[in-house]
């Protein structure tokens, strides 16, 4: 099902409003496991930060609580952080979402994760920006590269930890 | 300067967007006063949470600083909490809120700061939310009768520590 070509970058973005990135991406693996692997502190440090190295400082899996994640590269650190709004589990996700080299140019992201019935499953990401400028600045920021690794760090985790 | 009706809605309060909420207010008490009362945690804890007990837990006023506030009233408490965007003493704060109730639905709050050069001092308030639904909830939630009452209580605390 996947072609040379699609595995640098087989998601699909769109933005349906100039302040929304909206991005799809099918893992080949249960639902169930995508799940652990978006909320489970051990797996996330292995695929979140595109192979270098990430502090979970804190994952709060449940509404009102906190996450906090540092990722060390090239001898620099960069600290992400948010809350979570909702948690169904298997289901859905939304969360906050700020660098701290933009503090408090908050994203409001939401994660849906729908099990294909063939041991696949879909998740679509999307983010919500204050503006639409801060919605440009991250489609130009390089963001769209950065997820293809993390989601291919995430493919290798999944095909990895079979069960 | 002030009749016995300003007395208890002295500010202006309009919707320049339909994500925005903007609130104008006249303080009879100079900048460097004002901005203190806005960012010295034993100041704060005497207005902001309009007479009732208020635990400054967190408040570093500084770029990418976090701030949180417990308030305690009729037995229950309110947590809020958010991050600083941007700090420009005496003229102009930028900051995140959030109240622990609807954790993530993140609120950019910007308060401006302009001597009016008789003494007084105009604080010019924009809150902008991620959705309209969301600034409509708040508007009709009571917040402009708090945020009176809030107001009122800066108002004495001016009038008690004036130099």
């Amino acid at each position: 099902m996947t072609t040379m070509t699609e595995t640098t970058m087989r998601h699909t973005l769109t933005t349906p409003t100039d302040r929304t990135i909206r991005v799809e991406r099918i893992f080949d693996a249960t639902r169930d496991r995508v799940w652990r692997a978006y909320t489970e502190p051990a797996l996330v440090a292995q695929w979140w930060g595109r192979g270098n190295k990430l502090v979970i400082e804190k994952l709060e899996v449940e509404r009102g609580g906190h996450w906090r994640f540092v990722e060390h590269a090239d001898g620099e650190t960069h600290g992400f952080e948010g809350r979570f709004l909702e948690v169904t589990p298997q289901d859905r996700i939304a969360r906050t979402f700020e660098w701290d080299g933009m503090p408090g140019y908050t994203i409001r992201e939401t994660a849906e994760f729908t099990d294909l019935g063939d041991g696949r499953t879909r998740v679509v990401s999307t983010s919500l920006f204050f503006t639409p400028e801060e919605r440009d600045g991250m489609l130009h920021s390089g963001m769209e590269g950065g997820m293809a690794l993390s989601y291919a760090a995430l493919d290798r985790l999944l095909a990895n930890s079979r069960d």
